[in-house]
């Protein structure tokens, strides 16, 4: 077991109606709010209108068409741009991973003199930052329950996780009843992405009996939880399990003094969403059972058959190769049974560009220092053998 | 699943060798020291004298002979003093719970101008308390993670349970090496403590996949690191699995979204350890069979069977009531495996007071209103099964 210096300072409110509490909480970080969100899905649904009302004492800027792949140019900028204009005392992001994780570079970019990027590229160590409400409406990416954002700059193609204490949202509101509309293809989306954050935690060198069982119930609840969601969209329990058990997913929680993975799948994914804009819970399922695949060997077939045995109910009287094998099989026969596009060429990605794809990870993702060691070699290989 | 409000801002530092960040944790808080302990073992273990050279530059004043059921009058009402008069800044509490539920009282009574018991009693809410850094020595209560404390009064038998969000330890130092000398006697107990705190938590009426199987890898790491922690005292890995197993049993996080139990078994527990002062962890595991064997039922028997198949890995295919029985058993049987005394009349108690303790229980733990509720008659026909 290794050492760990664990901190989540965030507060969970969750559950049916939860959002009465907003204007409370609100009140306890200021009048000038910056209002981020990403379409028209929250006024579609409603919530648009119902947070305004909540808040009509306060003042509200607004930033929105916040995407998915959230990008620095022009949301972030344009977010840090208010909050210094307006003197912004908090933001509060309504939306999903995306919209949240824009907002963290914003929160810190807004008491930054120079440039966020330096920030974000860790040339500089923001010293402060705005504190954060979010009301979370897509379960996926846990965001909403860890320091750090994803955050896209689409001229050179660089898709850069940007991590810092100071960026914990302060409150996270987790209604399950907003997620009630979200659609299958998002649903999906989103459980693999939840399921992905696992695997990188699991398939490591060392975990434990606890940090085992937490995430292999964690598999179980996201894979018969989505189900569930997809077959009866406003299933309540179904919409709060999932939730829950996406919030878990970058944290650190399910593996406090695990070794680590060195979440390659991610660092690979970055790559495939940067060149192309696709859906990065889509991307990550694609690429997962190649990974897999790829490194499955002697050193690594126990974690593959513990995986087998305890979250696929494969028999563990089998070979253990055998048993790996089985369980990588289910993997993407779980992710095709929920109707995940399983081949890159489905989601518009060719040949064209994997060799590039893979040099930009190789040089970028500090995938040498993985569990198993990812090359430029071993990168493009997985990405060929996923088209 | 039920709603929840749930921030736990404690910082874990976690590991061998952890305390050498004590100084600049410390300094976060200034300079004026409580320094609460115990009795002699953290003298004997040398860490008294580790943490006097890594604080030299501190003021640091010392409240020690803190006993298990840590006692309002003198240790709380003394602490309060020495806080009050030489204006401490912040307490560190080094040993295992009770040092540490002392301290938060303390915490609490140090920043009240009334009698402390006001507060513990909950007839005041407390506005402030001190901030509380602790090392801990033993893998039990889990005080650590939490916001809670046991306070005892002697003359009235009282033992109460007192909570409020200012407890939370702001940093909790858990290095495994400190508890190789933990006696046999107190390891077992430890891992009784502990296991109750997950059954608390497991017996409801609703919970969820993620929670269930977080839960029962809780037990399995108890049970199995308990038994390894015995067989070599020394066992680093087993310590450190214990430990966190531990950490995580109060604060809510194996639970969240769970209806609750209504802590029975603490409740009835309360009453042995304040009339007869047992260790916690005993009583525990002594009336734990004897509660379960009473609420098991027709509504209740499904989460026994879980707990039996899952942690037992008993045959899902016999008999409901046969699983429960049997789970029951193994229950009791690993506890007399850890040499737990399962008997009360082993720890000293006898018939003669059992009716008015479960008077006491019945009038001040609130049990009516428990998963199942228990009435002063079931409580005692408990501890007259447990005798």
């Amino acid at each position: 077991m290794q050492n760990f210096d664990y901190q989540t300072p965030t507060r969970l409110v969750f559950g049916k109606g939860v959002i009465k509490k907003l204007p409370s909480v609100m009140r306890g970080f200021g009048k000038r709010v910056l209002l981020t969100y990403g379409g028209g899905s929250i006024k579609k649904m409603g919530l648009y209108d119902r947070v305004k009302e909540l808040l009509k004492d306060f003042e509200i800027y607004e930033l929105s068409d916040i995407r998915p792949n959230p990008k620095y140019d022009p949301s972030v900028l344009d977010g840090v741009k208010i909050c210094k204009e307006k003197d912004i005392d908090v933001i509060l992001a309504v939306g999903g991973g995306s919209v949240l994780d824009c907002s963290k570079a914003i929160a810190a970019g807004a008491k930054y003199d120079g440039d966020p990027w330096d920030l974000i590229t860790y040339k500089v160590k923001a010293k402060e930052a705005l504190p954060i409400v979010d009301i979370i409406t897509l379960a996926a990416t846990g965001s909403e329950y860890d320091m750090g954002g994803v955050i896209s700059r689409t001229e050179t193609n660089d898709k850069i996780g940007y991590m810092d204490p100071l960026l914990y949202p302060a409150v996270s509101f987790l209604d399950p009843t907003y997620t009630f509309t979200v659609s299958a293809k998002q649903t999906a989306a989103g459980c693999a992405d939840a399921m992905n954050h696992i695997m990188e935690q699991y398939f490591c060198e060392d975990s434990t009996i606890l940090n085992d069982g937490f995430m292999e119930a964690g598999f179980k609840s996201l894979m018969i939880n989505a189900q569930k969601c997809l077959e009866n969209p406003e299933d309540y329990t179904a919409r709060a399990e999932m939730m829950l058990s996406c919030t878990y997913g970058c944290n650190g929680i399910y593996s406090l003094g695990n070794s680590g993975s060195g979440w390659p799948c991610h660092g690979m994914e970055h790559a495939l969403s940067a060149y192309y804009d696709i859906t990065h819970g889509e991307g990550l399922a694609i690429i997962t059972p190649g990974w897999m695949k790829h490194i499955l060997s002697d050193k690594t077939v126990d974690r593959f058959v513990k995986y087998g045995v305890n979250v696929f109910g494969i028999d563990a009287s089998l070979d253990k190769f055998e048993i790996a094998n089985r369980a990588i099989e289910e993997t993407y026969k779980f992710f095709e049974s929920i109707n995940i596009p399983m081949h890159l060429k489905e989601v518009g990605i060719d040949e064209s560009r994997i060799d590039e794809m893979a040099k930009h990870v190789a040089e970028n993702e500090g995938l040498e220092n993985a569990w198993v060691p990812l090359s430029e070699k071993d990168i493009a290989d997985i990405f060929r053998a996923s088209l």
